[in-house]
């Protein structure tokens, strides 16, 4: 069996773990990462595309921006249309100059996996039947790696390995806690190369459903249609599709619409997950792993930036100052994050979707709720402020090389 | 039979219907109040306490604010208790200026009186089985007083007769849209002879249900606590009363509470009620008889004001400038009032509420918003300005004068 000894192993190569890989290299902290799948198909998979400032920041003080600062869109605003109206929140305005910037999941991850490459880290994919033990004593990761039986003994593992994965599994049943909703309805998603219907994201609540018209660049649209959990995605040819999308839109946006053949088409369920705690002793969870949020409000890549962004700073703190304070506080400090961009994206979630059960109160309640958020600068401002992203607190590495 | 002829008919003689009384006497416009119960049963009745600066104005328009300025405690600001802390909300500051004066329901209704018994205006008390009828055409009310049977020929009737009056109940079904919501508790209130436990209203959410603690004046103390449905007044004691409120305050509050024997003891279960339109002809509905809040908020007494403000206003301006804009415009202008308001104390119910079919998720997703709203400027901004009332535009009797 083949030993590796480091100081923290990261379950999971998605953009979690390859980002937290990035940050304690750049601190100068021993490492490695396991990952179940290939690299080809962790780097292919299309997921979120709407970055908080927050997770800009992140990402510039990992050093992999380049790419992100070249082709990122920033957006200043967003619009959400409601019964037949297009209403523009312009969140710089709303927010003191925050934005959101335009950049996919799938190009983070490459980004980051380049990033790894050029400096000469290497990852351990596609390792099977992946173990970890001892995590609250002597932590232990085993898996089989090209044939060979691997153990990594380790300080600490970080949990990055998704909502599936085997970090959140292995926790006794006794030491955790979930919480759980999980909605009547799904997204369907078709990507296509086709220049997006406007400059910005339109968030669309109709009496057929939510619809989002999102975008990856000024030539790659990402569309979404609220649909039955029950239905599948065989049963929607292209066409289909884009005649929902326009039975959705407004008469202008319907006109400017541009549609062409799907290059992705898929059906996402939309689920609320937390776990409470985030640490079990040298185990910590981050991102998918300790939480799912339904897309609307595009929080849960950005989520897994502010849990990387607190794991990192603690293991900083942990290795260069000897501190624990970081480590101790990791769980509380993101689960109060968590809950607030839970809540939010719960609250687009509710406010944008029709749910087949609401009675025509609770519909009428919605409709008051949207013309009352819209028509109230209070109002749009609790709706910019999350959308992009609460502020938060972490000491950066340069703060903690500064000091020492 | 008596027959009586007059512009506007007026069923009901709680503060909507009397106030609309005193506004259409100020103006000049002829008209009669029935109301099926008698004056002392209407002057004694115990609601709510809490007015918008609106309808203090409206009650200064009126000439019936004397003792409302004299005695009426203006309130800047409120408490909410959650999670065994109290946390200000600075309602002027949040608002612009803008606060809340207390002053009962009860007082607002004898003011009213007292101001119609001097103007020598009178009204039919004790009327028995009142009916409208022909309100597409030529409205009549028939009622029998004193024995004799009465006819009131008039160009309008204001349904202020509340949610169990002849009015709503008299529109054919298929012009009238219901919507409506009731909440699985109830609120048991206490009125008793006791200081305020605070200079301002403490709203209370615990693990062990609502509570409010509010007052009429700076010697008279109102308390609420949230109750099962199924419970019943004769089961509490003031002893168990005070005890329970007791459980589910901060330290600080237990200890300064005064106690006292009640002098009014009470459940009133919620109800959110909405009626579609709010116009039927030459009938127009106001206040309870067209919508019911929960008290959540103290909106009620407030939505009947204003909804008094555009009525009086649009007849006004029928009768001065012979428009009928304003009668036309009623029922949408007050329904956009009133589904904010109703939004507003159906969120402020939902939040502060302990619901037994609540998830776990549902449960923390509240306490994440509570935690949001009172941590945010923008979300204590919502609160603030719904709570002291949203504004609203009417045409004022003085600019109708100016004008003709």
């Amino acid at each position: 069996m083949e030993i590796v000894k480091t100081k923290v192993a990261i379950i999971g190569s998605g953009p979690a773990g390859l980002l937290l890989g990035q940050l304690l290299y750049k601190a100068g902290i021993d490492h490695v990462i396991v990952e179940q799948r290939s690299a080809d198909y962790v780097s292919s998979r299309i997921r979120a595309g709407i970055l908080e400032q927050v997770s800009v920041d992140l990402l510039t003080e990992a050093g992999v921006d380049e790419n992100l600062k070249a082709h990122g869109l920033p957006h200043s605003g967003i619009e959400i249309l409601t019964q037949g109206q297009k209403h523009r929140l312009d969140l710089a305005a709303l927010t003191g100059g925050k934005q959101v910037t335009v950049y996919g999941q799938t190009e983070v991850t490459k980004d980051l996996m380049h990033a790894r490459e050029q400096a000469g880290l290497s990852s351990y994919y596609e390792a099977h039947n992946v173990q970890i033990d001892d995590f609250y004593t002597q932590p232990k990761v085993t898996f089989q790696y090209q044939n060979q039986p691997y153990q990594i003994e380790c300080d600490f593992i970080a949990g990055c390995d998704g909502f599936h994965g085997v970090c959140r599994a292995s926790v006794p049943e006794d030491k955790i806690k979930t919480f759980e909703k999980v909605y009547p309805f799904g997204w369907l998603g078709v990507l296509a190369d086709v220049p997006p219907v406007a400059d910005e994201l339109i968030y669309v609540q109709s009496e057929r459903g939510f619809a989002l018209c999102s975008m990856r660049s000024e030539t790659r649209s990402r569309y979404y249609l609220q649909v039955p959990l029950t239905d599948h995605v065989d049963n929607w040819s292209d066409e289909q599709f884009w005649d929902e999308l326009k039975n959705r839109l407004d008469p202008e946006s319907r006109e400017k619409l541009i549609t062409g053949p799907s290059i992705e088409k898929s059906i996402a369920p939309l689920r609320s997950f937390v776990t409470e705690p985030m640490r079990f002793g040298k185990l910590f969870l981050a991102g998918d792993a300790a939480h799912i949020v339904p897309p609307t409000g595009a929080k849960g890549l950005n989520l897994a930036a502010s849990d990387i962004a607190y794991l990192s700073s603690a293991l900083i703190q942990y290795y260069l100052d000897g501190s624990e304070q970081g480590i101790n506080e990791y769980s509380e400090k993101c689960l109060q994050r968590v809950w607030k961009a839970e809540r939010f994206s719960w609250w687009m979630t509710h406010l944008l979707h029709r749910f087949e059960t609401e009675s025509e109160f609770d519909h009428k309640i919605k409709q008051a709720e949207l013309s009352y958020i819209l028509g109230s600068l209070a109002g749009q401002t609790t709706l910019a402020e999350n959308y992009v992203g609460l502020p938060y607190e972490i000491k950066h590495l340069s703060e903690f090389q500064q000091a020492s």
